[in-house]
């Protein structure tokens, strides 16, 4: 009745491959390396319990109220201050906007950046929720490989080259979904190359602080953001159900925009769980917490490259993370990942097939692998089943 | 910098006049009936304490980890039971699509339905949070005048006659900014027009549960929406810090699509919130909460009629609402309800100007007055206050 009524924008929005794998994997018998959650157990519970009822008592109705669409000016301080702790930044906290998760930020940075037709430069493979988040507003993506240690250099300033790019989207550290992170060297070749050609930068760290051994790299552009936005969000190493995430950004005029665009967005985020992750994380030990999450994940993951090395032939290759949730596989040429998928379900294991994370619609020959959700036990046994079905 | 980077959606987008009025009025000693905030008096504090401490101890890590886009299955179940019971609606709980507060579904329905250029028809005055959210995609608006008991019917039918609306967008019951409410004859005539004409009705009713005596009307299509989009929240009844909105969309298609701009926007909502809500909306009697605030804003109400009649020149005319949270008035012609404005704030008293509320960028001789954020002894000195400035 409505089909013909559908905009141009929602006719231009895929909608999520993931989302849809993961209702089919709902079942309980299945081993799933398809979601990206966090393990539960790294979620505070008494902690978050505790802080909800202490700000419920200390600040009463303010806590249910409405609020200022850039967010809880208590919360922002704290992102302001952690950021200069753990990355010497220097960052104002009337610079910081909060979203409703990262997803949220994605949204309007394409909604306030992106023309039809506007060159956008993604990794391939590039995380797909912001394939989504931008594909709604029907620029033309272009795809820098990424090789081990970030995308290839000489490509990218090729495109850059040949014209005006709006932006280039870059997960820095410990990709989803490739598991990749960026060297030093291209770091500073990328930070160079985007300022070089007048082209914003868009770094989106989810899983930067789960490195788990040494100090988190944190941003590229940490020392010089002025042309750089830049996203955290709390998903990964607090709660994701409570979608809170921020944005950095320093040009007041885009943060103008930004900010109007969230105000029509939403109005604002969720204030109460702002103030429960505030009062959270000026009660509790982040790092402490962090550290945790981080041994856990270490495991999960060295469980998984264990098994891979046990069980996968010798002609798959995979990546080896120094952190985050995700291992990234490449099958021997000439192979589909889809028809892996497919087989793998019969055998009750789940992984993602690499088409949704390439903009070209291939039929792709990798895969991604999450280890944050299963114990050693299961994903030795769920590596096992896929090495099996690989030798088929 | 950025400045040539901007979108033409962003460009398209005015920021909201009211919060930035919202600003300047936050001096306590103003007594500000500018806002749209409930009274705080109306958040049922204890028991959605008592609420978060039982969820977090029933469902433990479920309500702090990543859920599904439509919303928490529970609420939207209890949305449908609680439509049945109050509306007598039957609506399947898959019909519903929980949104971040109301404001995104506006967003939302502004994304997948306009077209730069499409005929967006609105009611003159309109909701300015609507008219921010569908500017974003470049309508052409068509504003119908608002008379006392609902739009216009026959210069409605003159436009949709003219050729092809997208939608139709009304606030039925007690509107923002007007205060008034449609008839059961407009209602009719408004459902017929609107399904003879193909054009879909857009129903906004975030105050209809606010009906002071008697039973609430409920929505314009509660019987037969299958051509109609229909938006609820819990921000005037339970609390809005918490951004839960809700739609209801039968069409199939529709619902895929909005359903497809959510992941897209937000991934979900806020499903530790949405686990409370719906803890303390099973847990507690919501009917005799709601008789409560209705109580108290029909005093307050009351309270700022009584003012208005004693303290306002005849000249000035205002709605005397049945519910909700807004009265409107109307300055004589010629007058400008801005220049009352600043007047007002150097005598501590702040009220919105009608401007933001028309499309044509008008000097309105017309203003919204919010009663819920005040004690009957305040209203009746601001009131006074206002009175005096109109007979300078």
């Amino acid at each position: 009745m409505f089909e013909e009524k559908i905009s141009e924008l929602s006719l231009a929005t895929p909608s999520s491959f993931i989302r849809s794998i993961l209702k089919t994997t709902q079942n309980n018998d299945i081993i799933s390396f398809a979601g990206g959650l966090p393990n539960p157990i790294s979620f505070p519970k008494e902690e978050l319990q505790e802080s909800t009822n202490r700000v419920i008592e200390s600040f009463g109705s303010r806590v249910f109220q409405y609020s200022v669409t850039a967010g809880l000016p208590e919360l922002r301080k704290y992102i302001a201050a952690h950021l200069h702790e753990t990355q010497e930044m220097d960052v104002d906290p009337e610079e910081i906007i909060v979203t409703t998760g990262s997803q949220q930020a994605l949204d309007m940075i394409g909604k306030v950046l992106i023309n039809q037709d506007d060159t956008v430069i993604l990794e391939e493979p590039a995380y797909l929720g912001a394939i989504q988040a931008f594909s709604q507003y029907r620029p033309k993506f272009t795809a820098i490989p990424l090789e081990s240690d970030g995308m290839d250099m000489e490509k990218l300033e090729e495109k850059l080259k040949e014209g005006a790019a709006k932006f280039i989207y870059t997960v820095p550290n410990f990709q989803n979904p490739s598991g990749l992170t960026y060297s030093k060297e291209k770091r500073e070749a990328l930070h160079k190359l985007s300022r070089k050609y007048n082209c914003i930068l868009v770094e989106d760290d989810p899983y930067g602080d789960l490195k788990f051994e040494g100090k988190p790299y944190g941003y590229i552009s940490k020392h010089e953001f002025d042309g750089s936005i830049l996203l955290g969000t709390f998903s990964k190493t607090v709660t994701p159900g409570m979608r809170c995430g921020y944005m950095i950004i320093r040009d007041p005029e885009l943060r103008f925009r930004i900010n109007t665009a969230k105000e029509a967005a939403d109005l604002h985020s969720n204030v109460f769980s702002q103030y429960i992750l505030w009062d959270y994380l000026t009660h509790n030990d982040l790092s402490k917490h962090i550290e945790k999450i981080k041994q856990l994940y270490k495991n999960q993951s060295s469980a998984m490259i264990a098994a891979m090395e046990r069980y996968f032939p010798e002609s798959v290759e995979f990546t080896r993370p120094e952190g985050g949730m995700f291992i990234w596989a490449t099958l021997p040429e000439g192979k589909i990942a889809m028809e892996l998928f497919e087989k793998a379900i019969e055998k009750q294991v789940a992984f993602v097939p690499g088409d949704p994370f390439y903009i070209d619609g291939r039929e792709a020959n990798t895969m991604r692998l999450n280890y944050t959700n299963c114990d050693e036990k299961t994903i030795t046994e769920g590596i096992r089943r896929l090495g099996e079905l690989m030798r088929d």
